[in-house]
Parts: structure tokens; sequence; C-alpha cells
């Protein structure tokens, strides 16, 4: 089975989607395996770390922005290749393996939909659970 | 079932492989699942970017030459340490969902073989499809 | 089954987890699939890269350590945001194909550990080893 939710991504920034995931593992009625989280889209990504502190995901943010910034010899027409950029360094998906139903993460991690091409009020995230 | 495909990249810049990887989930049988796009190459990777305009994959190489250049403090003799820095940026594999034997990929997205050391006239992918 | 080893991290730098990830495949008793190689911290990661000469490794980290460098601009308390930045470039972890019960990787590939922010005595790694 695969699961979707959507997300508004009104500015720049991290989004933590761990509650829809774990939720997308209960629906799914898998209790041991992984769970593939997927973002369907070329200038957003997905993320696994630190929830705990909201400093680290904004601190994420700016450090990406200064080492992938916009660049004079960028050529698409669009000009968000920056975005484009930041996306495939941060990675389209991660995989989380899940034990007894439960998303198997550690103390401090959480889950987190990456805006870079602001705003987008029609994001999507796809959930595949497999079980193993 | 494990499938390979070769590849000829004699230019650095990214190589659209989605319809092998297509090819390989057909050939799979499996209808509902994941697959798993693989480089078994250390100054290559695999990403999922925009398709749609190419001056995006070159944008994106523009990007990650001028993030991850060549550095005089790299020791490795043989002097291509950039090219393996860009592999670990960007990985070396993604995962993609699988339903109804198709890829569940966005609308912009294509799968796409990273080159970061040329020419290598033969380079391979290996893409594992799990049913699930 | 989810088997875990753990790993003193004394140094920022990458090691070599190859052996312990084939020992966890071989525990798993699965002879076709994949597994996920998963790092719970959010100062490390886990990345595939040469195994074969130990300079490459070294020339990561470099590499990293300019990419994503400390800022002012950054916020987190701890001061440790370019490790959880690290992280999130490379990622949290690897996906790898098993065959006839062994990791199919590329001749010079190995699997590594990624430390960011030494030392740290009591890293974990989880192996996930799903059959299809």
């Amino acid at each position: 089975m695969l699961t979707q939710f959507g997300l508004s991504a009104t500015r720049e920034g991290l989004y933590d989607i761990t509650a829809q995931v774990a939720d997308a593992v209960t629906a799914s009625g898998v209790s041991d395996g992984i769970a593939v989280v997927y973002c369907p889209h070329t200038t957003a990504a997905i993320t696994i770390n630190e929830s705990y502190d909201p400093d680290v995901a904004r601190d994420l943010v700016r450090g990406l922005d200064a080492a992938f910034p916009d660049r004079a010899d960028f050529a698409h027409a669009e000009g968000n290749s920056a975005a484009h950029l930041r996306a495939s360094a941060v990675g389209e998906s991660v995989t989380v393996i899940v034990e007894g139903g439960q998303l198997v993460l550690g103390t401090w991690q959480g889950i987190y939909f990456c805006e870079f091409d602001p705003p987008r009020p029609a994001r999507k995230v796809y959930v595949k659970v497999l079980a193993g």
C-alpha cells in the first residue's frame, strides 16, 4: 500500500513530518520492515536530523544556502537551479526501519520535508511500507 | 532478481536512465514494491531530478563542481578526490516506489546516472526490485 | 530481524564497517534482497566510497569540512551545526543489494560510518535485511 499526504510549504525550510510518516506506518498494518519516505518534487527533499532544537533545522537551511548558492553561470530559465541542486545534495527519499509497528529513529531524530523553492502550497509526500 | 545495464559515460554530467530502470521493473515482474537503483562505482552517483529542461542537469554539474572543487590538500594519488566527494554528497543509490508495474515518479522527475570522473566507457548500474 | 553494532568514534573521519554489515547479512539468513544500513545519530552519517586507498576517506572529510564549515550565523547553542549539516548532505543510511547471502558492492567500494562530531565512544549502527 502506498500512502500519501499533502503539505503547504510557504517558506524555505524544514517541515517535521515524523507524525504523518508514523501514521502511514500504522495505516499499512506492517509490523516489521522498512518505510520509504519519498518526495515527488525536484526542488524539495527529505532528510532526517535533530528535531529537539528547532535552531538545527534553521541552521541546516543556512548552511545549504551557503554551500549551494545561486550562480551567474546557471542556465535554467526558471532561475531556481540552486533549489534543484540542494534537492539532489540532500536526496529525494529516506528509508527508515520499522519494528513492532513503530519507526526506529534515534533519540534526537525527526523526519523532515525540505522546501527549497517556496511558496509551494500543494507539496506531496509518498510513504511506502514493506514488510520483511 | 538483480538486473544490470551498461553505460558509456564519455563526459562529466548526468545521464537519464529512467527508461532502463523502467525496463528492469517490467523484467522483474513485480507489480507493487520498490526499485533500488545502485551505482557500483566510487566516482559516480545516482540522483533524481528534473528531466524536462536539460539545463537543470547541466546546472547541477556546475553547482556540484563549485561546492566540491579539487583542493591542494587532497592526498589521494589518483587526483580525483573531488569526484569521490561529489559521489558521496549525491549518493550511490536511489529508491523508487513501484505501483502497478510502473515507477512512481513525480511529474518532472527523471532518474540520472551522474559521472564525475570521465571518460568511463564501461559504467554499470544495478537495479533490484522488491515486491511488498 | 534488526541487527545493531557499536562503534567508538574517537576522531572526525570515516570508519570502515563493511565487515560488520556483511556479518549482519549472514546472521539474517537472507540470501537475496537488500540491506539497509542506518545511523540513528544526527551528527554522523553512512556512505559508500573507495576502501582501497585510505587517502580517499581522509580527502572526503577535508572536502566536507570545506563545503560545510562552521558559520557565524548558526544559532544552535551546542555549536555543532556544521556536523548536523554534513550528516544531512551525506545521508543517514545506505541501501545495498544482497545476492547469494553476499553484499553486492563494486570492486573498490566499502561501507563507511562518518563521524562529524567527535569524540563519540558509543555510536550505534542498525542493519535491517529484507528478503525479496
